[in-house]
Order: structure tokens, then C-alpha cells, then sequence
């Protein structure tokens, strides 16, 4: 087999006990998703995913980032590509350096997704690859790998997407329209017509404009037009906001600089730090919107996107080159809290590249104010490793409560169970330990096995 | 019970075994606090706390931090007040929040305390509520809740506590004279005489030298009444002065310039820079007068004090809202080091709240420099896996000999015997596991523990 | 006796047995060390080590940095002298502070030397000081303690030393000549050439002319110089070359600007800014020729050197007084990959002393860039525990792929097979885990216990 029941659970006999029992109390759980990047078009039109290439390898940049790292090129596993010349070439090529993730939760999640949804038992290599391929290719093709099949297999409660203020939201209004019981909710990431470094910003910034009938020329104009397109989000069912920012710098200029600025911006006039001031300044005008709408308010900053020059130029953005930098929490948010910080109905919830600051900033940060949560490890350290530190490092100064359970985070829609799994699987070893030393009541453990799986996501995410 | 013998050591039987035997040669062992922050006027009035939620809540940020985190107002804590109005209602609204606290140390202090000096046995929460209130209420009006019964009952040899040259010392004076066996002895903590930037620095300057009958007003009058001021401390039995700094840095200017920067700063006239580049002279010239009267010199760098802005405004310095922030050490202890860092028979003693510093500066300085010594983990990390992580990241450099023990660091009494037990346990945890990895032998982890609980602190603090 | 067969495994039944299992497997297979700080004369000449204390103290400022911490002078200790007077006097002062050394990487390496070659079985002391320095001094004079003997009774396969552009290398010749069969073989450390702030710089750029026959008053020439030399290592078996800087800041210059910056280099004019540009474009420079002569890249950064001014001014440098500092890569290395960072056939192995960028910075360029490898931990975190982290912070993002097996990187010759024991039993304790948490399969475990002892180590050096 290539899953073990006891994976991820401590070795020590009491501690994988206590572990097991805990998970065993939230195992079958529903999924809550309030984060993520799979598509609504795949519900919306419920079509079979193409072929296994384009499923597994393809989309997904933690996988061929690795291959690349080894030197496959993008080009030999047609990265990029609308449409596959040789997806079984392609195939067999990550088979046969399927070891390179030995040790990664790619290779979790992969064995999770292979197991447990086309029935394998041999781990994937060289000579089994065409039999991989084959039995996949045919699992595809048939009603229970439709997209809302397996959401429904899945146990996926809801899912939200990531999309942008200018995306017609046609594929959700459709699902909503389709009459299928499946939540598949928008999530409203505004950085491509709020960050003045985005390829083709100008030309967004009058498509906003012109889509929500408001002169983006002003900033009054602009402030408005992403206004109204919060509300066109969250009347089909969006929660969120989401902002991935280059650092967590934030700004409370006044109206007149705020303006001042935002003209230049418009110009093309502004220099980097003016462009660092704006992308500042959104987050606490942002945040201001939130306390009038409601939507809660998620940070990914930290990312330095990208890197690559060379695979950027040929391969676009998100292909496995954004590499995290130090960042800083205490001074950058300083001035959005001074602004909002201690306001009871907003929800601020951080996330970070940089693990140097879960108990230097974070954890003491979202200790004191009522507005911040912490979000779960994201990214590289959406791990077993990294999300043991998390609660090691988090939880001793910011409790659990501070907290907001999983997030999967994911484009791979396949790997969504899995991810819950080690969360869960994980989160019950460290909340063994706790009751194996005598930190925490086993009663307690259960409840919090309960919170971080279920309680705690929804009342952040208000869902 | 609230209290588990066991608890924080690891759950493998064998480690178990060695951690309880060598917990078991130092529980007893008299508690040395050479840093904190309890009063001295409890000890020279020996009066009663008033009542449980003046003793638990509202003096303790911890504790309250993590309330107004999840959305209780400080108002409805009466945070500030000198009389609280209801203290059984803030006590209520505490217990009906007490899971707030699962799998914090705070959990642990409180518990500890519950069970061992008020003799409770059921978890803490809004049912049994009231029961805790009166049964605490009875007992502080008894003999043996008095302040120097306690500390005669919890075994403390010897209390320091962190006074402001201004202070009177009468407190201090006052134990003495009474006769009474206990040993509470001052901290010379000069920040808001040393910091342009604290509230009132010019005024207490002034005060200062009207105390010490020194012209303040000049460089040298000023550096003659912080001396005399010193050697008043000393005359009380301090053994030690504080230096609760925004960073790190040091400088080493010629008294020429070290004249004309005074002059500036007393003028009011000094940018930030030349504010930071004053305490950074002082932190040197404490240094030098550490050399001429032997006081140990302990710095404590790197928090962002009074971090929300509305919370200071309503409720003042040290209320819950002080964020760390990464820092320098390496070049920022440079100019002092170069001054006296081969001295011999200077002690400094070095804390952080930035993590990282441990493995990459601070063992390796302390691992160098004959002045320097390592201090335990500091205030967030004043938790089972905060000491656990220093010994990890500072032991294999710095070795156990340029460490000095444990600082409990409150203002909160009751929590002292607790605190003290949990590093006694985590200490003993890691011990143990060095004798099962075979990189210790067990006659040497008996030493270590005891040189860790009192040796070490003894020596360092010159006790 | 010194050493227990178990140590460093874990002490839970099952993982230990597992560990075991995987160190048998990989605990006899020949030392590969492709860097570290012998000296070619020891092997060249094969002449026998003086005494005790000019074997283990005297070279080692692992061993004396601790010693002087402590406040045991460097005089004391005959630091620096090349002859000692009292060699038994200083190996007495170091068994009286032996303790000091509990808990450290040191003391497993020594305690391997004195049971594994001098067949101690008490740990040392200062009581049996004399019976030490007395068998050690004995056993030295041995036929079996000379160089050779011992390089092959530890089983070493090749050993690389780390030497100047400027060194004759007439002991590697003078190796090759002799027809001995072990393999020394240089590492081209361009340090002293490379970086204007090195002592001497000019002096040393004018001999590298004149031993290149190149002008290198002129930027050409002075490339010209650098290719010739690395090309004189090359013939003696060299396969890397190795760079220690400040930072990690690389550059890519115009030809034209490169070449100004130089010349203001070597007129000496150039100020501190443009000295680090300068060794920032050196490592895109050295990164280019290794794309031509096939030499893999090494980049040592962020050690600030000789912090100690007093003991730099007495003694000299690599005395124990660098210290790490936070430490950049996302930015810094942008400019050297922009321009090679996509080349196949290029190696460059990544090291650092800030361990917050393994899994921030280091493990997610490793995990990308077809041209980076990550190096084993370093200097002070050549350690069981600075192991343990390196594994669990780097895998789950670089996998054990972007891993180059373990480096010895030292000056104490004795040292190495203890070194290597404790990079053995470390990664099969972590592999170990791996295999219990059912995150790897056995067979797999076994097959990277190979790889991270020899395989990945070969192939990453070109060995």
C-alpha cells in the first residue's frame, strides 16, 4: 500500500495513540476550503480533466519546479503548452524522477490522490508508468472524475476560488444558476488593479472602470469602482479578500496625499517607493471597505515573484521561481492597526513566508489585537514539518484561538483531500503531545481537534 | 487534578525516566529570581491582595492581552482602575474564557498555582467560577497568603526586583530595617533616565540630579548622579542593573562627542538618530561603570513598546502591547565590545526576542567574549517550548557554562514557584535526552541540573 | 568507555532499531570530503604531530574560543606561538575545563579521538590530564599516527584542502610525485585576491601577475591571471573552488563599468560600497569561468570576520572571534542567476550561518534553480542538532536531491572520522522518522542513507 493509517502520527506508542484517537474524531469531517485556486470553470461545466500529464504535472509548479531543479527542462514536460503533444512522454518523465520528491508533501499528496482515488499500490517509477498512465486515462473518462463527482466524493463542504475584481464571475453565477448543491464561492483578490507593478496595469485599471461605470481616472472614482465590485463578489457568495503583497507594509495616508499619490500612479509617474506606498495604502483602504462590507481580509505578503527572469520571459508568472524574503510585521502594519486594529467586526487574517516571525511578530501581534488571526503555514511550509513549527512556534503566546484552521491553497483540486489530511493528521500529533505532557486534558483535545478542523475556520471566515 | 507529576516530560519511557530522576535532585532546591518585576512595597507592608481578580487579571498582561485578542474590552476587565468595582464579574468574564489560554504557559502558571496554594482540582471555567472566587477570596485573607508568608512557603532565597533610580528605594529600606530574614534586593533599571524618548525624560532628568545633588544639565554631572545613583542600589544589595532598550546598539564616542550629543538631547533638540545614537552611548558607559563597581549588566533589547497606539493613550505603558522586533547584535555590540568585551571581570548578560539572533549571534558571542553571558528565554519564550528551542539552538555553541539559569521576569507573584518549575522540567527534559542520545553522561546531567537551577545563577549574578 | 554504539538515535525503541539499521548500512563506506581546511604539507611531508596540545588545542578555535569565554587567556593557552613551551601546561588547563565542552559538537569529536585512536575509556579530566597527554604523546610518535597511516586507517577515499590562487601547491605536487595512493587535492579559495578589504590585497594582486606572467593592473590581465591559476589547481586534481564573503551579494556589470570598478580597486581609491560591488561581480565572474573550466562553485557567505579587534590585533585571524549575521539570498544571488542561473552544467553549492534561510530563502532556490545545491550545515551548525534542522527545514521544499552529502570543513585532522560518524548517524536517525511516520518506504531510506553519504557528494564535487 502506499499509505499507512499511522502516517504522520509520532512513533511513541502513547503519543500514536492518543494521536489516532483524536484523528479518528475528525477524519470524516467535511472539507471547509476558504482558500484556494481551483478553477470554477471545472464545476461549472463539469467536463473530465484531460489526461494525466495535464492533471498532475502540468498545473501544478511545486511539482516541476522540483523536475527543474534537476535539470528537466520546462519544455520536455510542456509547461505552458494550451494543449499536450505527448502527454504519456511527459508522464513517463516524472515517473522516472518520482524519488526527487521523497521527502516532500508533494509525494504525499500524490500517493494520497493515487491510493485513494485510482486504487494504486506500488509506488509510481519508470516501469510503471504506462500502467499509471492507462488506468488514470480511463478513471477520467467516467462520471465519478467529473469535477462535481469528486467534489462531492471529496466531502468538500465549501470551496472557495481566487479571482480578480475584473473576472465576469460567470463560471460561479452558472453554478449557482446550474441548480447542483455544491458551494463554490469567489474569493476577491484585487492585486492585478492595485499593485502599479502588474503587467498591464493601466490597462486594467480602465477595464475597472469601465466595468463598474466609474471614472478610475480619480481616486474617488477607483475607490468606488472596487466598491461595487466587492459587492458583485459577495452576492455570489464570497467571503473573502485576499492580498499578496511584495512586503506587509501598510499606510494611513491622509485624503489629499492618498489622492496626490494615486494620480501619479495613474500618470506612470511613480517611482518605486511611491509604488510601495500605494500598494501600503490599499491594504488599509481595503480593510476600511471590510468594515463596511464585511468581508474578511487575508495578507499573503512576503513573495518575491518571479525570480527567474529567464523562465518568467517564456513561461509567464507562478511557474515554481517565487522565492520568499525576510519580512517585517511590526513596524509595516503598525499603521493600518493605528487605523483599524481595534475594531471588534474586522478580521484580519496573516500569513508569511518568513517563519522567523511566527513568534518574534506574529504570535504576539495577533495576542493582543482583536482584529488578527494567524493563517495556517502557507506555501513551502504547507508541510508536516512546517506545520508542526507553526504550532510550535504560534501557539504558546497566541493560543489556538487566534488561529483559523487549513487552508489548501491548492491549484492541484486533486490534492484538496490530502492536504486536509495531513493537516488533521498532523494538528492531532501535536495536540497528543500536549495531553501526553500533561499540557492540555484529553477533553480539550477533542474539542480542538473539533475547532481546528471545523470550528475555527468558519467563524473566522464567517462561512 | 490540575497538575500532572509528569507533565512536560517527554513521553518515551526511558527519557521520562531520566527527566523525573534529575527533576527530582532540584525540585527542591530554593528559588534564586535575580530579575522581575514584583514590588517591593508587597514585602514592606506585608499587607493582603485585595482580591482575585486584582491578583490574577489585572495586573498580569498575559493574561489580559489574550482576552482583549479574542474581543474583551479592557474597560469590561477595568484594566487601570486603582479599586476595581467588580472584581467578581472581571473574574467571571476570565473563567468563562479560560480555554483561551490552552496550551500556553500562562495556563500552566495559573493552574499551578490553583492547585498548590488554593488546593483546587477541577479545571477552571464559568461554572465553577464563583467557587474559585470565594475559596481564593478566603484564603488571601489569611496569615498564610501574606506576602513574606508566601515567599518563605514558595522557598525563594533571594527577589530581585526593577526599580528607576528615582524610586526611593524606601521599600527596600523599609525590609531591611524590619528584620525580616527574606533577601528582596534592587535592580538598577535606568530606561526612563537614560531614553530621550521616554515620557517626561527631561523632567526626570532634572529630578535626577536634584536627588543626587549633580548638575544634570552637563555630561558629567549627568554621568555622576547615575553613578552615585548606582552605588545607592548597591547599598541595598542590588546586584545588577537592566537595559530595556528598542535595540541593541551600542556606541563608543569620544567624550567630546559623547558632551556635545548630551547637550543635545537635553536641549530637546535631538533626531531620532542622535536619540538611538544616545542610548547606545549610554549602554557603553553603563558598561564602564559596571567595571568600576562590579554590578552585573543585563540587556534586554529589541521590543516595540507600546505598540497600539489607543491602548497606550487609555491605559498606559505595559499593557499587553509590546511587539518584538528583529535584531542586530553582531555589529550593534561591536563599539561596546571593542571597548571592554576582554575584560574578565565584566558580566554582561545578554536576552532577545528574536529567535533567530540564538543560534546565529548570540552563541556565538557568548561563545567567544569573555563578558558575555547568554540570559534565558525572555517573556514570549518563557514557555516550555521557548526554553526547549534555546537550549536546542545556543547549547551546542555557547555550551551550558555561558548561560546563568532562569529569570521568572513577572509581576506576577503567585506564578514564581510555577515558572521556576517549568524550566527546572524542561531543563531536565532536554538533560535527559542528551543522557539517552549517549551525548552526556548521567553523573555530568545530575551536575548540570544543579548548576542550571542555582550554580549558574548564583555565579553569574554574583549572589 | 567514551562512546556509546547507540548514540545520537533516537531514544524511542522502534526508531533507534531503525537508525541503526540504516547506519550499518553506511557506517563503513569510505570518507569523501570535498572541503575542508587540512594542510597538503601534513601529507607531503608525513612527518609526526608535535605533542597533545599543538595537535588538539592549539589549531582548533573550536576548542579555545570556548576555553577563552570561560576567561582562560589565549597566552595561557600558547595561542599563536609556533612552538610551545609548556605544551603539557596547556593540555592540563584544557582537561580542567573539560566540562566546559558538555552538550557541544566538540566534545563528541574528541572523546572519538581519544577512544577510537588513543583507546581511552575515562573521560578526560584534570586528574587524569598527565596519563592523557602522556599515551597521546607516546602513541604520536608511532609509525601508525603519522599522516598517511592515518588517512588511510580512517577510510578516507579523497580529501580536498583549501588554499590561495597564490599558493605554489608544491605539497599536492610533491603528493602526486611520491606515489603515494591517498588523494589530496586543492580547493581554489580566491578570497585573498578577490576581496579588497583582505590584508595585503595589493601586494597579493601584484603577485598574482607576476606568478601568472598576466597585467594585472588591468582588468583582463587580471581575469586572464584567475583563469590561468584555477587551471594550475585543476591539473593537481582540483574540482571546486571556494569563496567566504560578507555577504552574499553577487553583480552583473557591463564590461565597461567592470573594468572601472577595478581600476578604482586597484588605485585603491574605491570605497566600501564599491569594495562589496566588486566582490559581487568577482562571484559572477568565477561563476562564468566555471562555466567554462568545469570547476563546481562554493559561496561561504556571511561570517563578519575578526570581530574581535583586540584578539585580531594579538592573534591574527580564524581565531574563534567571527560571528554570523543575517544573512540575504533572494536578492543578492538575483544578479549571478539572471545571468548563469539556468545553466545545466553549471554547480554552484550554497552555505550560510543564518539558518532562518533554509527554509525561507535557501531550500526554495535549491528547489528551483537547475544551478544550486545546498551545502551541508556549517561551522557552528556542524552539530547533531544544527543536522537535525537542516533536514527539517530543507527537505520538504529542496528534497534530499538539491543536498550535497556532508562537509567536514575543518583544520583538526583528527576530527574528521568523528565528524563524519555524527553526519551518519544523524541523517539515518532522520530518515529514520521518515520511515516510522510512513513518509518514506524502507528501500528508499536505505538507497538515500547511500546518497547522502557518498553518492550526492560525487556527484555534486565531479569526484
Amino acid at each position: 500500500m502506499l499509505l499507512h493509517e499511522d502516517r504522520l502520527f509520532p512513533a511513541e506508542p502513547a503519543l500514536r495513540s492518543m494521536a489516532r484517537s483524536l484523528y479518528d474524531s475528525v477524519r470524516n469531517l467535511p472539507i471547509v476550503s476558504p482558500h484556494g485556486h481551483t478553477q470554477a470553470a471545472w464545476f461549472a461545466r463539469n467536463e473530465p480533466f484531460p489526461n494525466p500529464a495535464m492533471l498532475f504535472v502540468q498545473p501544478d509548479h511545486y511539482v516541476y519546479r522540483m523536475l527543474y531543479s534537476q535539470g528537466v527542462s520546462m519544455e520536455s514536460l510542456e509547461i505552458g503548452e494550451q494543449t499536450m503533444k505527448n502527454p504519456r512522454g511527459v508522464w513517463r518523465l516524472f515517473a522516472a524522477n518520482y524519488h526527487l520528491f521523497r521527502g516532500t508533501p508533494t509525494r504525499m499528496w500524490l500517493d494520497f490522490a493515487f491510493q485513494e482515488l485510482f486504487g494504486f499500490e506500488e509506488r509510481l517509477c519508470e516501469r510503471n508508468a504506462d500502467a499509471y498512465f492507462d488506468r488514470i486515462s480511463e478513471c477520467l473518462t467516467t462520471e465519478a472524475f467529473l469535477p462535481r463527482a469528486l467534489y462531492e466524493r471529496f466531502g468538500i463542504e465549501v470551496l472557495a476560488t481566487t479571482d480578480s475584481p475584473l473576472d465576469s464571475l460567470e463560471d460561479h453565477a452558472a453554478i449557482r444558476d446550474s441548480g447542483w448543491s455544491g458551494r463554490i464561492v469567489p474569493t476577491f483578490r484585487p492585486d492585478s488593479v492595485v499593485d502599479p507593478e502588474f503587467d498591464g496595469f493601466a490597462a486594467r485599471i480602465r477595464e475597472l472602470g469601465e466595468k463598474t461605470n466609474e471614472d478610475t481616472g480619480a481616486w474617488k472614482g477607483y475607490l468606488a469602482a472596487l466598491r461595487k465590485s466587492r459587492l458583485r463578489f459577495r452576492a455570489l457568495g464570497c467571503k473573502a479578500t485576499d492580498h499578496g503583497h511584495p512586503t506587509a507594509q501598510t499606510a494611513d495616508l491622509s485624503e489629499r496625499e492618498a489622492e496626490a499619490l494615486y494620480i501619479s500612479i495613474v500618470m506612470g509617474k511613480a517611482n518605486a517607493a511611491q509604488q510601495e506606498m500605494f500598494r501600503a495604502q490599499m491594504l488599509t483602504e481595503m480593510a476600511k471597505m471590510s468594515l463596511e462590507d464585511g468581508l474578511v481580509m487575508q495578507i499573503h505578503p512576503g513573495s518575491v515573484r518571479n525570480h527567474n527572469r529567464l523562465v518568467y520571459e517564456r513561461f509567464g508568472r507562478d511557474t515554481g521561481a517565487d522565492i520568499p524574503r525576510a519580512t517585517n510585521y511590526v513596524d509595516a502594519l503598525r499603521p493600518l492597526l493605528d487605523r483599524v486594529g481595534n475594531e471588534p467586526d474586522l478580521t484580519i487574517i496573516l500569513f508569511t513566508l518568513d517563519e522567523s516571525a511566527y513568534s518574534r511578530e506574529l504570535a504576539p501581534l495577533a495576542g493582543h489585537y482583536p482584529c488578527l488571526r494567524l493563517g495556517p503555514p502557507w506555501w513551502f511550509y504547507d508541510s508536516p514539518e512546517g506545520m508542526m513549527r507553526f504550532r510550535e512556534l504560534v501557539t504558546e503566546t497566541a493560543g489556538f484561538y487566534n488561529t483559523v484552521g487549513f487552508n489548501d491553497d491548492t491549484r492541484a483540486f486533486l490534492s484538496i483531500p490530502a492536504r486536509h489530511d495531513v493537516a488533521r493528521r498532523v494538528d492531532c500529533s501535536y495536540l497528543a503531545r500536549l495531553v501526553a505532557d500533561h499540557r492540555l486534558d484529553e477533553d480539550e483535545a477533542f474539542e480542538l481537534a473539533q475547532e481546528l478542523t471545523c470550528g475555527l475556520v468558519k467563524k473566522a471566515y464567517r462561512l
